[in-house]
């Protein structure tokens, strides 16, 4: 070992003990006859000092050429502080220094190794093992590798069995589109890496396995929206026996157990909540349940009334802003603005004040009296000195572009506070969606996710009615998870694919062997997959992925750092029988 | 749930409780008034009973039509079971059925589900999800997931942090070939899947990670020899500020932890012999040492004694066959033909029957006398009773012939003792070996491996006699494991690279990032990697790796179930810009 301690390590009881340390110098501080160097590994810092006094010249002069960033093995003796500072884990001791050697030497790093630091994104991405040399990054590596043993352990206890399914897989158009990999031994053959291990977690549980999890990497060749990944990793899971309440109580469980080891939260039974609830109260089907702002209808109370914008709509909907009756004209006019932006695409915004007082003022004022606006007020349950926000339209659209504004209003008035919690189910998801443009029907979760017992009739006559055992778990506005009980009898999924498009012969060549299985005692089953890196991330009171991601990739799907994707050279596509087109 | 309990959970404490249990119909047995079903989950069997007394005829009639491997949730009391059986954790009760539903059908299983199964291999294979109910394979998959978790926690209580690497990385031809996966974002530039996150982890080190860990799938494109997977899952790991013995009193710390949980054996310190040690004494750098059989080698005695066949050879070496003596000609011409087969190539064996009386008898008798071979021997330290087999011709070819005897006769004998383990490290590797037609430099571990301080200078000079910090975890005669210290300047970074081949260019455009990191203050590092796969398999009392691994891909690259890799259609090859050669 090039050390006796790390730089995190000594404390007062290390008094008079001679110890080496190496690690990184972050800071050298020379006062001509003093200097000090901060000396910093993964468990902290360490304040090396040496003097005129103390400390041969040669030494000092060694220390003095000392460079930021290089790699220093020190030794000398623990002294007392004579400045403490209780900031540090080892702010009372010092280390005076006797021998200094510089392990290895250091360039200029081409941003500071700070928390808060000078680099741009593209200048950390590329030097990412320097990014990952700041606190923040290297503490937020730090944290997921411990949820993740969290996750392991809790599973583990609850008589999960942890099984790594094949990366190389068969590809499946159904979905997203699938990275493939060419066989060299099979040659005009591919492979593809998997979605999910969605039908392979489905045989393990025909192969009686009863309890499956696995924290996996996942593929997804998708144009990446901001903050998704090519790559990404997913708690994933399986239950033989289990109806959907009971998947739901276990991962519950889970998501409580991380909240209390890692927050010290309790958090109360997670409010469950239909799709259609959800999509009526928050206009999104993951709502962030931090702060208030639900929506209310008022059509009964704001149509017919004689303005016409809202007579011919097929939803008036509002939300009470609180404390915003106060607002000026002009930062009204920011938020009209910000939902006529293209991106949100809504026709504008009708405002009601209510006032301290007790009156109104509003921007229809020509076509509702106080009266009315106070029966706006009274279903809204908007107390005086709340804003009134009201849209109208077409009701899908409408909702959305007010859950939009609802969430951009949280932002802004600083409600989506990063260490509150508040999960919740969301449940009863439509089986299908249908195509705007075709009329043809998706899976809404996937096609191997059963309809309710009830529904299971209707699943031919009146597909769009029908409602799916499936379950999103969702925490602070991001879908953290979603989940269904699957279908086990082949009929059923035989239907399934035909309804969604599938030919028998793709069918049979895509989910044979899946069919096949559930010819041979498939159990009752179901499971859920939770999106590891959104989950890592807030917790750590963040929602960006790529904080928590050692090699993230950029929005182009680039390692910039090892710049990859790269050209193949003729002979390495040559073997693979390929060419490019 | 559709079970109070689990098919193991019943004892005599539950007699007189209703309980319900849910599993597979393992076995149907029908005495007309009686009947038996033997119901089956991962937790174990639990013995129903139905009888024409306490059972309807309906439920009775239900009963016997059950098949084999239906999916059955049935209720009953839990009663005293008059014939018990001792050799079945539940097998002091049994359940009397009032309720049976048949939750599934199954059709006749293609092979028996049973410990010792009908089944081929290909067929099992096909049918993996059938296999894996066998208890045989439940069990490995079960034991596979304890270890992981063992080894997760091990290595977090000594502050390893897991860190997930990238899975699309960047080709690079050195080693094995790359799978390789074409970007559609990124038309005409591949990915490559990583043979091991090897410079992934070195840039954690310059990062300033300290100890990393990850147990991850790793991907060759390698033709399969024998039990090798196209995918395969590694502990890997890296550590900063280490020497080699560091990294060795680590792991053998982690394999001793698992060797205690998991057979209860406290292992002695691990012998550690040089790679040179190993090809003299065992012909074979990872010695199965649990048996003796060790080389010695007779030239002093042998050669110039008369017998030209020995005379003109650059090795003569022995074996000692405890107890073999005893053999018939038949038998040692048995394995005087198994040796001169092609797979092993050498001419024949020499042999000297030490008998019981103290007296030789050899097929060199003609040229060597009882006090000659009495010199034979005692070098050997052969016992009366022994068998010495001598083997003589080219050095490496000759050790390496001997040590496959050495391997066959201990499994013979068996030597080779499943629940015995002995580990051992084989160190002092050469950096490079040389290609035997080319003369071309290759790196033994890797291009990062860091030569002994003392041979630095000789790196060009004399680069087949630098002696690497590289060390091999051994396990019954298997390679579990092998590991380095690495380079961490840049200026040898460049010479290692250039003396194995790579021109400045390609050296910079494979490893320019690694290189780069190296001028920004690396530590000194090194790390090792440990095959998951075979490690659970020694562990387990196997060699077999395919035992452990849920699903595994046959000696084609295939997976048989789902029938990959596959074509794609044209619609899917364009997109990625790429058509068949």
């Amino acid at each position: 070992m090039y050390r006796s301690h790390h730089c995190g390590a000594l404390r007062e009881k290390h008094i008079g003990s001679e110890v080496t340390l190496a690690g990184w110098a972050a800071k050298v501080r020379d006062k001509g006859f003093m200097l000090w160097i901060d000396l910093r590994d993964r468990y902290g810092i360490t304040q090396l000092v040496l003097d005129e006094e103390r400390c041969s010249a040669a030494l000092l002069e060694k220390a003095r050429k000392t460079r930021r960033e290089a790699v220093v093995q020190v030794t000398g003796v623990v002294i007392e502080r004579v400045a403490k500072n209780p900031n540090m884990d080892t702010g009372n001791i010092e280390l005076l220094v006797s021998e200094l050697t510089v392990l290895n030497e250091a360039q200029t790093p081409p941003f500071t190794i700070e928390d808060k630091t000078d680099g741009g994104e593209d200048l950390r991405m590329k030097y990412r093992y320097l990014d990952i040399r700041r606190a923040p990054v290297q503490n937020s590596l730090l944290f997921r590798s411990k949820i993740g043993l969290l996750v392991r352990n809790y599973l583990a206890e609850q008589a999960f069995i942890e099984v790594e399914t094949p990366y190389l897989i068969k590809s499946t158009p159904e979905g997203a589109r699938d990275f493939v990999v060419p066989s060299r031994m099979n040659e005009g053959q591919f492979y593809a890496l998997p979605q999910s291990p969605q039908t392979f977690k489905q045989l393990l549980m025909v192969g009686g396995m009863d309890k499956y999890f696995q924290i996996v990497k996942c593929f997804r060749d998708e144009d990446l929206r901001a903050d998704r990944q090519p790559e990404f990793t997913q708690i994933d899971s399986e239950l033989s026996f289990v109806h959907q309440q009971d998947i739901m109580a276990c991962f519950e469980g889970l998501l409580s157990h991380l909240l209390e080891e890692i927050h010290g939260i309790s958090p109360a039974p997670f409010p469950v909540i239909s799709y259609e609830d959800a999509m009526k109260t928050y206009g999104n089907d993951k709502p962030d349940i931090r702060f208030g702002m639900t929506f209310t209808e008022l059509n009964a109370q704001a149509q017919n009334k004689g303005f016409t914008v809202f007579d011919a709509q097929e939803l008036v909907v509002s939300i009470a802003v609180p404390g915003a009756a106060s607002w000026s004209r002009k930062q009204i006019d920011t938020w009209i603005d910000w939902v006529k932006r293209p991106q949100i695409g809504a026709n504008g915004l009708v405002w009601v004040k209510f006032n301290k007082d007790g009156t109104f003022k509003s921007s229809v004022d020509k076509f509702f009296d106080n009266d009315a606006l106070a029966t706006w007020a009274t279903a809204c349950e908007a107390k005086a000195g709340d804003l009134i926000l009201v849209m109208a339209g077409e009701a899908i659209k409408t909702r959305t572009q007010l859950s939009a504004l609802r969430m951009a209003l949280a932002e802004s008035l600083e409600l989506r506070k990063p260490n509150e919690f508040a999960p919740l189910w969301v449940v009863d998801f439509p089986l299908f969606e249908e195509d705007e443009d075709s009329g043809a029907l998706h899976a809404m979760h996937h096609p191997f996710t059963a309809p309710k017992p009830a529904h299971l009739s209707q699943l031919e006559s009146n597909p769009k009615d029908v409602v799916a055992q499936a379950y999103d778990l969702v925490l602070n506005g991001n879908e953290i998870g979603g989940g269904s009980i699957r279908i086990h009898d082949r009929g059923t999924q035989e239907k399934m694919l035909s309804l969604l498009g599938f030919s028998d012969k793709e069918a049979k060549a895509q989910f044979g062997f899946l069919m096949d299985a559930f010819t041979y005692g498939a159990p009752p089953h179901g499971g859920i997959a939770l999106g590891f890196d959104r989950l890592v991330a807030i917790l750590g009171g963040k929602e960006t992925i790529r904080d928590y991601i050692a090699f993230p990739k950029n929005n182009s799907g680039r390692d910039v750092m090892i710049d990859a994707p790269a050209r193949l050279d003729d002979d390495q596509l040559n073997e693979l029988g390929l060419k490019n087109n």
